[in-house]
């Protein structure tokens, strides 16, 4: 599976690269891929409403499905330069700015950036232009970029609702798109109750995973000085198993067949080092009974 | 005339933004406007093309102006960075990353970089999904992010087609897309002469700007080192003259009405610069006979 998602990448990409030089800080940024979440999920959510999942490469769920990625490659090489997070490695290899250099990641993320409005403009589809608007806006100034704000500012560790919507702008609003693209481009019309649901879906999926990667912290015995100050289940425990489990239940009625055995693996892995850590995350949150309903639901999603 | 262009900047950049805090980054990017030339050289195009000058506020004219006009000062901020030109100030006041920071000049960046696909996106056009093709075409990593690499490696230097394929990618390529924009707006149906036109003579401007900005950067008596090493005029003089003319000549046979007018005033002061700056000039560039026939046909065309 992955196989075809990471070839489709590859060709997609290479269309928008000049041919020679800076061309390897791109693919640097983007290869070798990572879990391809956002192209997987909206290719689920494609089928879901009844795409068909062979279709010729020309569909536009194919460079849908890249724009995805090179905008969410672009997004992780500015987060780890100095000035943002400071992070000198990325998925087991130095970040773009440390083997490349800092003009060099700056450059490249904004060409992916360019480049995933240039392979959302190759769709051929009667709502490329509504998804292409939904697409700049949801990732925009007020989308993403303004949840990349409201990190960076700490200001999402000023209250529980500021945190949710952090999560909802920085991680969510690629996943709704990936999800809407994949249902709008399954079909011909225009169906908004479908769209909505789409959307509400991929909110509860991006945040319930930024919930859980913060609970998935917690499993060590010792945590970082850091996590202390801002993991919210040390400082809001009843809030975070509240919030995580409406989403896992919204995630359960609104999924459909191929959306939740994609997410099936994940709730899997995260139940899993839950359970490995079960007796550090009763020790670091106070509120032990709030954990039980949390890790029943989580295994019922496995 | 910049007074209407402005406040239709405000306008569309004001439904791009969230409400409060990251907000003034932005502002601060984009006002006090500069010259506007993107936007300014667009309407030009597109009343040349036939549009009519007053348009109703909804014409894809005014989301595209402001496109450009964001777009540019997205480089501009990145540009600036350290990492990059490292430039303290710009406009007269500090720089983005120098009044706010650099991440929040990173990320400003890229918020305007979405946002000007927002504005595209928002163009209600039988051509708009052309447009926006050619945009992200133009201005990613085949395009003008090409010429920004091309420029920060030094590889701008090693040739003179080097150099005019840095000044045509990181100059031109937006002001192609506003003249191209400005006259596919202006009509419904696709004439393909036209455009190419309107590419050339965009690419004609483009250069020439450049070469025209870096003779003026020789009518001081004294030059900095930097100069000395990277200005063209220096090392191939007989080359700058010739491209300097053959473009304005070809700016002279196709711009329109409108575009010339625009034009006249930039002429007219950078003709004003080099007389007042000649001796130094003819000090500093050996090949004296050179300058006459640049001089001669830059005073026609103010």
């Amino acid at each position: 599976m992955n196989n075809a998602l990471e070839s489709n990448l590859k060709f997609y990409l290479d269309r928008c690269l000049p041919r020679h030089g800076f061309s390897e800080v791109y693919r640097y940024a983007v290869f070798p891929a990572g879990k391809l979440f956002r192209p997987a999920i909206a290719l689920a959510a494609f089928k879901d409403a009844g795409g068909l999942e062979n279709t010729p490469r020309e569909h536009s769920i194919w460079p849908f499905m890249t724009a995805l990625e090179i905008h969410h490659a672009y997004t992780l090489v500015h987060d780890d330069l100095p000035a943002m997070d400071d992070d000198d490695m990325r998925r087991e290899r130095p970040a773009t700015h440390k083997a490349f250099g800092e003009w060099q990641a700056i450059l490249a993320g904004d060409g992916l950036a360019v480049a995933s409005f240039s392979l959302l403009s190759q769709m051929n589809h009667p709502q490329a232009s509504f998804l292409i608007k939904v697409a700049a806006h949801a990732l925009g100034p007020k989308g993403l970029i303004h949840g990349q704000a409201l990190d960076l500012s700490q200001e999402m560790t000023t209250s529980f609702e500021k945190l949710l919507l952090t999560h909802e702008l920085k991680t969510a609003r690629l996943i709704q798109l990936a999800l809407l693209g994949g249902h709008v481009l399954a079909q011909n019309d225009f169906k908004t109750p479908e769209y909505k649901k789409a959307w509400r879906l991929g909110r509860a999926i991006g945040v319930t995973f930024q919930l859980l990667d913060d609970l998935g912290e917690l499993t060590d015995s010792e945590i970082s000085s850091h996590e202390k100050d801002v993991n919210p289940w040390l400082t809001r425990p009843e809030d975070c198993a509240k919030t995580t489990i409406e989403l896992l239940q919204k995630i359960d009625l609104f999924a459909g067949k191929h959306v939740k055995i994609m997410l099936k693996d994940y709730f899997q892995k995260t139940n899993t080092k839950l359970i490995a850590g079960e007796k550090n995350l009763q020790q670091h949150i106070l509120a032990k009974d709030i954990l039980l309903p949390v890790m029943t639901i989580l295994q019922r999603l496995s």
